[in-house]
């Protein structure tokens, strides 16, 4: 594997991976950043394909051979902060490839119906990895997963599970026509505690927008719906608490 | 109470409310600010002392009434903009007085060890509003409790619970005189599944610090040292669910 040194600001590759914080970008070249050593080694231990390896002149001194078996571009540190979302980073970023959309292969998973917040979708990849989930699906209209906000509070976990964009209004009417039993989170005239929810062994449980909650249409698809039982003043909880509560209740059913 | 309008970019007023995005005007003035019309409302109808409410005026004109039993002051868009730290401002925020630091009355507490990230600190004290704990305290090196990001994740909640700030080293050993049972949430070779936790009338969780986890010297002043059971390839949960999850598991035992 290579190691190619730019120290030119006109580089067009350097000039293209600064583009790939914009998600038009990242769908245009396929391609997403992870930034930071723990998550660049999670990249390179993955299923997924790393383009390159990113690394200051002094992050490549200073960790002779690491990230060896990759195609490294070693820059400036001037240069290096254009392709950054953080403003501190440690000076090492990998670019990858964003995977092709497959078919679900596993049994428990969280669909996103409209989540916007960056870091509650990383949380719930995080806390989907944590408790045994095999993946998170994302409505169409939720935020996008390759963004360096979400991979950043994923803290390395979109490299373990499996991820779907843009699933559509059809996704989850053929997921239970696939077997798999539909539970949403709400609070809900006929919501069931979800001490006594039903736990079956392939189930995707919906998590609803951080405003709205989740939409009439998949309310009416649900197989369940749960909610968690509060006994204070808030009138809701944070959309990625509400979904790892819901991951640790279910992992207890093993 | 009075209605005044303001329309002078020299007022000395906005002037000061617009400083209070950053912690040390918000030590020096005794005041902050919270932003949109629910949270307003959780602010009045709260303990807390509302100095005054600021609002457009097209707010004003469209909410003919409201929040008339404060001191209001009428702005235009653009000076209302440089009292935000939000992008889209619903066009009314509280400039409230930072509470008096009183004795705790409580009996569950989530005790923060060093929290850095405000969405984090906001979601803990939403979740210990919602699952009935009695206030958060905050050690002396975690994030400022009143900064615009904690107050919005908190959605409200901040008004609704007891908070206490810059606790010291000495904070816990008080309040184990004081009878509260110590439990810290941590990985550690002598911790025990919280599904077997000691939980009691008196009690404080301490959660710590997003990298580092609850320091040494906590961890033995701890009476007992508490995990979440995890099946899958994360290492660890965001701080913020793993409180949550801690006070779920908690709010069960009524």
């Amino acid at each position: 594997m290579t190691v190619k040194k730019i120290l030119s600001p006109a580089n067009e590759f350097l000039k293209k991976a600064a583009k790939l914080k914009q998600k038009k970008y990242r769908d245009e070249f396929g391609l997403f950043v992870t930034e930071g050593e723990r998550s660049c080694r999670e990249a390179a231990e993955s299923g997924f394909v790393v383009d390159c390896i990113v690394m200051t002149e002094r992050f490549f001194e200073s960790h002779e051979g690491e990230f060896a078996g990759f195609n490294r571009i070693v820059t400036t540190n001037k240069l290096f902060m254009t392709l950054c979302d953080t403003k501190t980073p440690q000076g090492v970023l990998a670019v990858v490839k964003v995977p092709e959309e497959r078919e679900l292969t596993g049994n428990r998973y969280i669909y996103c119906d409209g989540i916007q917040d960056p870091g509650n979708a990383g949380t719930m990849i995080r806390s989907a990895d944590a408790f045994g989930f095999s993946g998170v699906i994302f409505s169409a209209g939720s935020v996008d997963v390759f963004s360096p906000k979400v991979i950043r509070a994923s803290m390395g976990s979109v490299f373990h599970i499996e991820l779907k964009t843009l699933a559509g209004a059809e996704f989850l009417e053929q997921a239970k026509q696939g077997g798999y039993f539909i539970t949403a989170s709400a609070l809900h005239g006929k919501s069931v505690d979800i001490h006594n929810m039903t736990v079956l062994k392939k189930q995707i449980f919906v998590i609803g927008n951080e405003g709205n909650g989740v939409s009439k249409e998949i309310l009416k698809q649900s197989d369940e719906i749960v909610h968690i039982p509060m006994s204070g003043a808030a009138e809701s909880l944070n959309a990625g608490v509400a979904a790892s509560i819901l991951m640790f209740e279910v992992s207890k059913h093993e």
